[in-house]
């Protein structure tokens, strides 16, 4: 029976990764760790969450000699690019010194564990259009200081597989979306906005956001749990897959798909202190390595996201029992 | 006048810096930061030391706003590879941690200061001959947890610099040798092995390393800092150099020179405990970046730089009283 430890547990993707392992209904145990306590439950399998911060490297090695998992996904990260920037010292530790925290305990205590090492397209930086779609072998150019924490966390991880043979396997994951993501990503945040509009009785609505030129490869959640899944039955030990829709969608597609969904106009405004510098216009990655090794290939069109997204506020607002006024 | 921070200031290498300092014989006032107490004096100068855990961020961040410092030489580290490979946390930390920890209060603070960031050979990683001589553009595949460690403090390094405007110059330095070296390392350990045989009145010695066919680029450290200062004073912002002799040397050459220079007839004997797995046969850089922008190129050629070593041995093994007894 496999013991799954997740940490950063109370998260959005790990919700969905329990789904994923709910819907399999393969006989299993699972871990969580989390800064904040959490009551997790409703599961078939067993579940528990224990508190603890990352950072506290004897408590993490000690719950892992204890527990023995055979299973990590490393979700916990301060993974905003923005916060990076402010605190890049606070950025590095909680990525890559959380990672190498929950890592070298299984080399330490020879503990056989298979261990999935979540990284970010953020590693790849900046990227001419030539070098578009962004396949594995691109060379890494980080542009952030989460950036090159990830990069580091992935070549820390390439080398505890090739040097102490342990079994990790590592992503560069493009952006998700799906139902239960929090506003302060843009595409929920759009349609979090619409959705208010519309339970208010608006037929339209201003909307300001960044520069609604870019073109993002954008991943259902679902489908992102179902890749990381694959990842740690059938991985490649010390290989790197990015987990990707392979199709760019531009933030005015996203608009005017919201739009039709709706039945809201929006009308976009450039609100200044959202245009980031030295954006890139497009970032699209390929998925063909964890399609060919794999077989994985998405299952939700990015249609269906945005309409199980608009759903989830609708409920979440109505649950809120602030439907009203646009916050 | 400039405040100089030296960082690792009991080091081989600070000992040297602080020796060039004292023949500028530009006014200076010099802070240096060691874990340990030491007491360092004797310079024009006026030179302090502090003990400091540079894992201890407030301390130093404290240390800074207080001293001020207009140039910082970052020395400290665990440089060693084999070490790296059986701590991995701690060699982590105690590169690029301890180095955000400098950096980080000179941002935060808003204090312009120049920063040598110095760095290693180590981040090329896995080459192959083709790529000989290294240059700066050559893609970065670090082969072990310090090279990774180092990768990272060079990018967050130039992010530093791009960001935020940080007056950051990086360097990676290639394998050192001079006199004061400490016999971990390979050529002064077999300079310090010669000299106390020839000492005992022996005329050969049988010798045990590693595979002497291979081939790195050595570098006197009196050249080392001299480069170190020139970055200090004109290096470019956010830009990363070599700091190397241009000259691969094979360990079978450097016995055969010390042979002669010394009249002991070495015999060499494989130690399979030093053989390293998949160890490179061939490491070399290339200085041409920092030539042609500085105008840096080495003085002290190998065979003066292992005639000095053979002198400071002979020296320090007749003031150990212990000079009759290899070790």
């Amino acid at each position: 029976m496999q013991r799954y430890l997740v940490t950063g547990v109370s998260g959005f993707v790990a919700k969905h990764f329990l789904n994923l392992l709910e819907e399999k209904g393969e006989p299993c145990e699972v871990i969580g760790l989390d800064v904040n306590s959490s009551s997790i439950g409703g599961y078939r399998f067993p579940i528990s969450v224990e508190v603890m911060n990352l950072l506290d490297s004897q408590a993490i090695n000690n719950f892992i000699v204890k527990f023995k998992p055979t299973r990590i996904l490393h979700l916990a990260s301060f993974s905003s690019v923005a916060e990076s920037w402010k605190s890049p010292v606070t950025s590095f530790n909680n990525n890559t010194n959380i990672f190498l925290n929950v890592l070298d305990p299984l080399r330490m205590n020879n503990i056989p564990c298979k261990v999935l090492s979540v990284g970010s397209s953020e590693e790849y930086g900046v990227v001419t259009p030539a070098e578009l779609p962004l396949r594995e072998t691109q060379p890494l150019n980080p542009g952030s200081p989460y950036g090159v924490a990830r990069v580091a966390q992935e070549q820390l991880s390439r080398l505890f597989a090739q040097g102490y043979g342990l079994d990790v396997v590592m992503t560069r994951s493009f952006n998700h979306i799906g139902p239960g993501q929090r506003d302060q990503f843009v595409i929920s945040s759009f349609v979090k906005q619409v959705v208010q509009a519309r339970r208010a009785g608006h037929k339209s609505l201003v909307l300001r956001s960044g520069n609604t030129k870019v073109i993002r490869d954008f991943l259902d959640v679902r489908d992102v749990v179902r890749a990381y899944f694959e990842l740690l039955v059938n991985g490649r030990k010390g290989e790197v897959y990015n987990i990707c829709s392979g199709i760019g969608q531009s933030l005015d597609h996203v608009l005017s798909t919201l739009s039709e969904l709706t039945g809201v106009t929006i009308t976009q405004e450039v609100a200044p202190e959202l245009l980031r510098p030295n954006e890139l216009l497009e970032i699209v990655g390929s998925a063909g390595k964890i399609h060919s090794e794999l077989g994985w290939t998405p299952r939700i069109d990015f249609r269906t996201s945005l309409l199980d997204m608009v759903d989830y506020w609708d409920d979440k607002l109505s649950q809120d029992g602030n439907p009203d006024i646009p916050r």
